[in-house]
């Protein structure tokens, strides 16, 4: 097959929807979104070498493509919705990865409730590069930003925090035994479609952990214009640990994809009601305080927060 | 400066619109389509050594990738809306580089009415390779498709063809006396706005010519099961040729970024006043037929058909 009879016979399949019209034609029509919401758009890229192993397998690097960005839309309390894929294949991976690829892509696009509306394929000279831009809806009329967070409201997380850097000190380690941290740090687990609702009805501010939770909800803090003070033992980690520098890592490590909000103290229970009946894990893990800056403690004492808080291979 | 650090220097300057959050948070807001109008959006990447050449200046880079995506838009009859880029920027740039690119990529949204209101920039550890998807909305009720041309029509081309095949030699061969052909080469020359209202109210099938005028055809013309005759000599043509054979590089070169399209013979009129006031030209260069695929002629007399009737460094 050449190279236009790849895209047709693996990327025809998964494109979907009304507006997956550009597989054949120049543009995708988008959809509208409903009445009382709001269209919105993140992109986020990966890079052999930078953001995945070259030898890691090609199935784990479309679903986590798709997840980092689903991460984003759900973090907003809106819903995905439309998907343009870049791809930039190199032309010494088989046609049998790129098969892979694509069905990897078209079983996250389905389970993520994603249409593929277009796209652009291009030779890469060197490495796998990849770029999803991914339109979402709001649940409510606007998407929850990370700058509304208010003193004396609670910090939560959803799921587990530390998943990625355990999974990339396996990964790169290659350490057999931590086969689950390894495909974690692969494919991230990130909450349900549900946690937009919870989001939407009940933070008060919110983001994707994505560079390290520590470095996150300073980033939320400075936006907020406000400060947060973090009980270290009440965050749910990938790896159990006995000390706050053991702790560190984990707290600091990036690639968890979970979800960081801030909500006023009287919706506690209805959150921890919402996530149950949606079947994910949050956690209350500190408090929004009016002095900006971060302060971390260990069972109540004070920890000495490292230099750096957080790890990014972006540049945004 | 650290990479942050650039980012915020560089890009948020030029970010711009109510959408513009995302490079302060996790998502951008999407402006919603005009009632009676409908939302488009499209992506196209280029990589270095791929689609331009690593010494190709900077700022003519920036501009080649908005103009790639703008006449995607034009050539439906809409116009470009926001913009989200993905940059993957190699160590080995230096920052100037990256200031030259942010500016010139600022003065092309401005001149195109686009909105930058998202993106992520990566690290690319070998060569430079850029993605951006661009929204428009439709000044129609909807896009105008390739896939509705009917036997009969006229056939159109905006602008000259030929300045990419031209261009490209030239810079490959390093002719210094064709200044302008490789200018012309990396920054294409597109039709102005106001050619997405042409489109809107006259054309009845639309596409841009990125991969070669009769590749991109025979394209449209499969697309809306129909066949075309086009005369050679009515096509304008970026260098001046004497024969069917040396109009042939030039008539299959790619690269043109110039919009195709067809309308009923009874607007032809309408469609030279609209091009004379909105100062771009418009040729008609064939016929729509029933039957498919293309036939070429040259002053009246068949011609026969290259092998190839484009070139794409595309896979789609």
């Amino acid at each position: 097959m050449d190279e236009f009879q790849w895209i047709a016979a693996y990327f025809g399949p998964i494109a979907s929807g009304q507006g997956a019209l550009s597989l054949g034609d120049d543009v995708a029509v988008l959809r509208p979104a409903a009445p009382g919401a709001r269209g919105i758009a993140t992109v986020d890229a990966m890079v052999e070498g930078v953001h995945f192993f070259a030898d890691d397998p090609i199935e784990t690097v479309a679903r986590k493509l798709v997840r980092v960005n689903v991460s984003d839309i759900l973090a907003k309390g809106a819903l995905p919705k439309e998907a343009l894929l870049t791809l930039g294949w190199p032309a010494a991976r088989p046609e049998i990865e790129l098969k892979s690829f694509a069905e990897a892509l078209g079983d996250e696009f389905t389970a993520w409730n994603i249409d593929l509306i277009g796209g652009d394929t291009v030779r890469a000279p060197d490495g796998l590069f990849l770029s999803l831009t991914l339109t979402g809806e709001s649940l409510g009329p606007r998407p929850v930003l990370r700058s509304s967070a208010e003193p004396g409201e609670l910090i939560w997380v959803t799921g587990e925090i530390g998943w990625g850097a355990v999974g990339l000190a396996a990964a790169q380690a290659e350490n057999k035994g931590a086969a689950l941290a390894v495909e974690r740090f692969r494919i991230p687990r990130i909450p349900p479609l549900s946690a937009a609702n919870l989001i939407a009805d009940h933070a008060s501010a919110s983001m994707d952990v994505s560079d390290g939770l520590l470095a996150d909800l300073l980033k939320l803090c400075a936006a907020s214009d406000v400060g947060a003070k973090v009980e270290g033992i009440m965050v749910p980690l990938a790896t159990p640990v006995s000390s706050a520098a053991e702790a560190l890592p984990q707290l600091t490590g990036g690639d968890d994809y979970q979800i960081l909000f801030t909500a006023r103290p009287d919706v506690s229970d209805m959150i921890r009601q919402n996530a149950a009946k949606g079947g994910f894990k949050v956690s209350e893990i500190g408090k929004v305080s009016s002095n900006p800056g971060l302060q971390l403690f260990w069972d109540r004492d004070p920890v000495s927060l490292p230099k750096s808080l957080g790890f990014s291979h972006e540049w945004s």
